[in-house]
């Protein structure tokens, strides 16, 4: 993966700005604007969760024909169950269409935050921060970094990556920005994230790959087995870079593919590492399966443990609880067979052979399960597949970060 | 419900005991014995979980025949993953037999505690315990306690419970006694739970109550979404209250049915109450549900949620995170139509109607939220049906227990 500066607005034709608007008490930022230059062919994914937040109905209906030139973000207010949601949703799509001089139906609009606030009280300041927005839009780093720290929340730390690549000897960019830290398992969608790009492709071809790459990264991690209301994972490609439009699944399409997987997956491990109050990022590594499906839903399973995030958090080898959660995951596995090992910079160290535990070096252990990163590897000994999960472990902080959310 | 004293020894015809054995290093009571002075028709749920500890496969072949006379417990190791399990397993049920003077497969054995670690070691103070608890039966009180305590892993409160009901004039008695705390989320078996009665009821009906019991109670309850290795939900009829045996669906067996249904109701909840860490009874009451099924998919998925749990935890109704897991819950309902309230002795308040925020008094929330049990209550609109689980809420102190449960 080749890492380049610039975020979102790395790639050729894109503009950012983020602002406080005054949704947020904390007076941090809380509105976010990203632009092309010229409408772009877009894709996205959605939460699969039955309740959905307004502006995911809106931006829905707005991506409809395949083409957006907007984007605009709050966080403060989910604007998810709460009275006038789509109203609020819709004039804030058409606000923003009005200052950039678009049609409505180019703008996006997406949100995060409490859920079941109205928007109403706060719309004028709304209305007056994509003004503010519209006069401020830049091409370079602090448009993006500004953007991306206005979708935050909870987070602790500002979710941005670009990467470049190679397209028939030309260079082509995809910038992105996540937020993520608590309500994190997402369910073929995803929570925020905006992701641009100069390349030219296909509706149908960006739509695959988009929905290839949020399958390996972001429906991948689990902070507290809580999937959100507005998940929405969008992307907005302008062919910016001049490169031939990918209308095939070729080689073309195989390396974007493959650079927005990379780069979908770095913000997804991103987004575990700051799961709400975490200290470790944990990923779960299940190979030799028989098929990927089951190692998914044995990673995915593990990771979402209550019991296996807490030993981690106290670095406590307590390879039971993994079995445990391979064993109520739903996936078919003979557990006679597998093996559980533990490893990090400080080491490695396998704790259960064949469905039985090893004596192991228990200090050897604690020092294994120091460092930040954690892997769990389970090797089911059944076959020749593998999948990766990524989540956090379960902390003090974040029972007391959710203990009192609203306040 | 006619809660009688006496625990499963309230039922003729049944004598228990327990004992530190030596298998926790805290002296703690380990080991525990039930026993009916005559073989008993017997039943049986089992965890759903794959990964299955050893003494549930020699339960399980024990209970081939639908007849049993005593079971061995022991807490501090749970014989799952661990070398030697089904070994050891029987050589338990094997020691008791010959203490008792039955055959070996009229005893069942459970386990409890740490996964993966081998009980060999610990067999001979296991065997010499059980010497000492076969001569310690007892049909009162003490021996009922005493077998209550010995399953006790990181229970703060002593789970046991008896009903007496009348059957063609004359009464019966059932009781039970039940251990969990953590790693809760049953799947069709539940945690340790040992039920005695002295009713006369045919094989395929006793099994058929206690499916129906346990899928109303045991399997209506989590802790932290962690289904276990070792559920084990086990009861012996003796028939020594010499009523005519239950042989069909008629009067008796529906009253037997409630009752036994009520008795394990009574378990679950007190085993939801002392959740690792627990400091407030969760119970989640959806009712005007298009059907029962719908209701407690919803219902599980609420009292299960991180967040939810987290809320009630810091007294903040934050109800969008309720809407929010029923979203996911994979229940079928339109969210438009759904309202939502908190109810406990301090008071009542709806905080969402139609899937709509309501404005509410936050003092009034508060002081609402504040006692022991905290009811949720979720009116979907959508029918006749409801549906009760219940769980707990999510603290520092569930974290501390499970981030150092070995040591």
């Amino acid at each position: 993966m080749q890492l380049i500066p610039g975020g979102v607005c790395a790639p050729l034709g894109f503009k950012a700005a983020g602002i406080h608007a005054g949704l947020k008490k904390n007076g941090n930022p809380d509105l976010g604007l990203i632009v092309s230059d010229v409408p772009a062919v877009a894709a996205a994914t959605y939460t699969r969760n039955i309740v959905q937040a307004a502006p995911l109905h809106i931006s829905r209906q707005h991506l409809a024909d395949g083409r957006l030139q907007a984007v605009i973000i709050n966080s403060g207010n989910s604007n998810a169950c709460a009275p006038d949601g789509e109203q609020n949703a819709l004039a804030m799509c058409a606000k923003t269409a009005e200052a950039l001089g678009i049609p409505t139906a180019q703008v996006a609009v997406a949100s995060t935050g409490v859920i079941g606030v109205s928007m109403t009280p706060k719309m004028e300041k709304v209305y007056a921060g994509i003004e503010t927005l519209s006069g401020q839009l830049s091409a370079d780093a602090p448009g993006a970094d500004a953007v991306a720290r206005s979708i935050m929340t909870t987070d602790l730390t500002q979710k941005e990556a670009a990467v470049s690549l190679n397209l028939g000897g030309k260079t082509v960019r995809i910038g992105a920005i996540a937020k993520g830290s608590g309500m994190i398992h997402p369910n073929m969608g995803t929570m925020l994230c905006f992701i641009t790009t100069d390349a030219a492709i296909a509706p149908d071809l960006l739509q695959q790959a988009l929905r290839r790459a949020v399958d390996l990264s972001f429906n991948r991690i689990s902070v507290d087995g809580d999937t959100s209301t507005n998940d929405f994972c969008l992307i907005l490609a302008n062919g910016k870079a001049e490169t031939p439009q990918i209308t095939d699944t070729g080689t073309d399409y195989t390396a974007f593919e493959a650079a927005l997987t990379d780069l979908c997956v770095y913000l997804a491990r991103a987004i575990a590492a700051d799961g709400e109050g975490a200290t470790h990022l944990i990923t779960c590594n299940v190979h030799s399966a028989p098929d990927e499906e089951t190692a998914t839903q044995i990673a995915k399973s593990v990771i979402a443990s209550s019991l296996v995030k807490s030993a981690i958090f106290g670095r406590d080898a307590n390879w039971g609880r993994i079995l445990c959660a391979a064993g109520y995951s739903g996936a078919s596995f003979d557990p006679e067979l597998v093996s559980v090992a533990f490893a990090s910079e400080a080491g490695e160290i396998t704790v259960c052979r064949n469905g039985r535990g090893l004596s192991f070096d228990e200090d050897l252990a604690t020092k294994v399960l120091t460092p930040h990163e954690i892997e769990i590897r389970l090797d089911l000994a059944q076959g020749n597949a593998a999948s990766v999960c990524w989540g956090c472990d379960l902390t003090y902080d974040y029972v007391k970060i959710n203990g009192d959310y609203r306040s």
